[in-house]
């Protein structure tokens, strides 16, 4: 099966939202953005690069996303509203226009969003049973010639705890 | 949700079928050893132990296993041959009677038993849509007071090298 690498990153701990007027506007806490740059870093010495990062407009996840490309895990970098509304279909008529062979591409947005994709590639439906932490990273391969809906395989899921050294 | 944690982990790389007359006595590879020394010593590291391990009787499991125990994961050890079997009726009988809060569980075998344990325990069927490789973790949330099936959560699950350090 000819596959790109997929990776769904959800964004790390941003500010309470009774403190902001707009919850597209929260930003990354000092602590979430210590935790991202560790896990940003840690991406990039296990080998984890993309060709492109894709991130959700909001604040918290483009500050994400931001930390991951200046880690090195891609030298590009676009925004893409269908990270924040959720929206698949939007994100899979991108997709299957832009795939092929020997790409790879970083998703960086929110949940539940991020999880209900991740089993709706791999298993077919959403059932709420798969946990993806703040600063998590979900690793898929998704098939290049096909559907990806329920062909695509999950060979990745890890919360911070389990990447990083404490 | 009051629930046990419950970690599915793969025997390290074994010798070829062809150079053994029995399956059943495929040891593990020197790289076998390796690796999955490594593995172990990262996840006590992670902070990963557990009440108990059980392992398949399979010769690569109980190497495994005994890796395992002895990097610190488990004081506890023993065989259960429904790990070789793949009967998960047998598992599910003898979980439910041993099951209760603050307990954590390995189960140490093959696959595509394991994965497909992993998703049935989550999504309620098996796609064969998981990837577990040799050495591999699942970490799972398990229910103590209902079925687990289909109502467990997938916390990790990690292909060695995207663990250790190259």
């Amino acid at each position: 099966m000819s596959a790109i690498d997929l990776y769904l990153i959800r964004h790390g701990l941003a500010g309470q939202l009774g403190d902001y007027v707009n919850d597209d506007e929260r930003p990354l806490t000092d602590e979430g953005k210590r935790k991202t740059k560790q896990v940003a870093k840690r991406l990039v010495e296990l080998g984890v690069m993309v060709d492109l990062i894709l991130t959700s407009p909001l604040v918290r996840a483009q500050q994400t996303a931001d930390i991951l490309k200046e880690a090195g895990l891609s030298k590009s970098l676009a925004v893409a509203d269908y990270l924040a509304t959720g929206n698949m279909d939007d994100w899979l008529t991108w997709f299957e226009g832009w795939r092929s062979p020997a790409k790879s591409l970083a998703l960086v947005g929110h949940e539940p969003t991020l999880s209900a994709w991740a089993e709706l590639l791999t298993v077919g439906s959403a059932t709420g049973n798969l946990v993806l932490k703040k600063a998590g990273v979900i690793g898929l391969m998704v098939p290049v010639e096909e559907s990806p809906i329920g062909h695509s395989q999950l060979f990745w899921l890890t919360p911070p705890r389990l990447l990083l050294d404490q």
